[in-house]
């Protein structure tokens, strides 16, 4: 019986190899019935990683046929839908199914709830019975199909009032905005690097959490949404710079303080090379958070200890308590950004 | 003569590409005089990183005069001793000539005192005037030449109370001991993930940090080390385990504490792959920091998210207020783990 209520992250569905995290496991077990700790979904639709998408496309073409079934060989294989070739995954909506006597998720979940998972399709126990519909443009997939989650696995109910789309939009970066309130709290300068779909939002919460009690300034390569934000009264002032270029950073940074440096540098920037552009402006003891993907580890630390620069740089941790509820409630509350994801989302 | 004052982060010495940082930059001007914001070191020896010096050894073989002539070159083409291959550097020991009249750096120095640089050659303006002796099996090079370092260039004077292989050999590692004592005051439970050289240091600040108060956990994969920091009171209670498998970490780590997570972690493995092993056993809301080159961002910011932990990750920056001073008192108080480092350094 006790065998039946699973562990807490996962480890009684992984097949092979032994001892490894379900996410660094070569296959899962998706054929065994829910257990106790787990809640089951009905998956409608799978949100295939870009990357990933794109790899199997330029491998097969744009067929819908071969696409489906490629998707469906690997997660028959795998047991969840992890590409080998790009090793990432993605991440599914559906129906609340039913939810274990022992399941003690992130969040309250009611059956026939539709939901987000917010945790990588790499580590989901997934079985699909059919391809429905293969959207080539839209990187999705919809199916019929099972997938099992337990309790270490964060979800969100999707909310009613957003169009899905914009909400999905948002919600796949909800961990920036989430850090950025605890960072910024009581806080006097806050420079976002980056104004795209999770700097907009980053910067929104720092405008929530400080009020006008600090100062908000922005910077990115272009200032379509730069100036969005200004006029909102999201940013109190923002300049346009090459995130590669770190002495151009510092300049324009300076520019608007009047040479003083800032408190947290939130980066969004989606590119690699920005690691200096994020730690110049930084004052003594402050911080520097990376949320960027294609932040180098090394680059950071050495560039760093190269200028001498005593701050803590934090690493962008994809989760945070409360993460989703909060990023949609910037989304709500601010009517500017709502409509620049809505551009992004194409809805 | 404002001009001959210099850039507080250098750039009055980078020749190509133009914007560029010293560190990025192709080129350095290592002809011009001392500006005043610099010292001048008359050098005595190159510590060349052990990556870099292996790619030399590798393409010439075992030769001091092709090895030292290679270093040479590169030094007049770049103005810096950076390996183009590797992209590395080292540091250097040498003497103060000269203090320039605005250099206001991170320690006091006095003219004719030995001093290491803590900041890469990657980005210290070098002059070599000759070759004077390659010794192949240390990775080092004794020369005769001149170097600058601006302000924001860490530098210690070497102490002379230690052996100078035992003090060179903690020094490299001073970013972690001096991190370490901030993230455990006053916290409950530690755990040090790897007792090589930083890791011991590390679990002797923790234990200098907490006193009494506290438990330091120790893990690695052999128990030499750990069992020496037992005997000697700086680990409370030790395991071995393999820092690439996850859940024996976590096992070890809870037959120790009884179950319980701990406060904060310091990954000091130099190995891939051990980021889930610093994430698992921390508590929620709890600190990782990863002293660490082979820390892979997105495996520690995704692998965080894909078990729900909301816990900060920490990049190991190299520089901190203090950092080697710290570390030698370290090396000083705690006799076990001195001699451990002479036996690493082979003194």
């Amino acid at each position: 019986m006790s065998e039946r209520r699973g562990h807490d992250l996962g480890l009684h569905r992984v097949i092979e190899p032994q001892g490894a995290l379900p996410q660094a496991a070569e296959r899962l077990d998706a054929e065994s019935p829910a257990f106790e700790n787990e809640i089951v979904i009905d998956v409608q639709t799978l949100n295939i990683d870009s990357a990933s998408f794109h790899q199997i496309m330029g491998e097969l073409g744009r067929d819908e046929a071969k696409v489906g079934e490629r998707v469906r060989e690997i997660v028959a294989a795998r047991g969840k839908m992890q590409n080998p070739v790009t090793g990432s995954g993605g991440m599914l909506l559906g129906t609340v199914k039913a939810i274990g006597k022992h399941y003690q998720g992130p969040v309250e979940l009611k059956v026939g709830q539709r939901v987000a998972t917010l945790v990588s399709l790499t580590l989901t126990p997934l079985k699909i019975d059919a391809i429905e519909k293969v959207h080539l443009d839209a990187d999705q997939i919809d199916i019929r199909g099972t997938a099992y989650l337990w309790p270490s696995s964060p979800v969100v109910a999707m909310p009613e009032d957003l169009p899905e789309r914009v909400a999905l939009s948002a919600l796949d970066v909800c961990g920036a905005p989430a850090q950025t309130a605890r960072l910024v709290e009581g806080k006097e300068r806050v420079l976002i690097l980056g104004a795209g779909k999770s700097g907009m939002l980053c910067a929104a919460t720092a405008r929530a959490t400080l009020g006008e009690a600090g100062k908000v300034y922005a910077v990115d390569l272009y200032d379509e949404n730069l100036k969005v934000l200004q006029d909102a009264g999201i940013v109190d002032d923002f300049r346009t710079a090459n995130a590669k270029v770190p002495t151009e950073v510092l300049e324009a940074v300076e520019a608007m303080t009047g040479g003083e440096p800032v408190d947290v540098v939130i980066n969004t920037c989606n590119v690699s090379g920005t690691e200096m552009s994020a730690i110049l402006p930084v004052k003594d003891r402050g911080v520097v958070y990376f949320f960027n993907m294609a932040t180098d580890f090394s680059r950071a630390a050495l560039g760093s200890e190269g200028v001498g620069k005593d701050v803590d740089l934090l690493i962008g941790n994809g989760y945070a308590h409360g993460h989703a509820e909060l990023t949609l409630k910037m989304v709500r509350e601010f009517a500017v950004v709502r409509r620049q994801l809505e551009g992004l989302a194409g809805a």
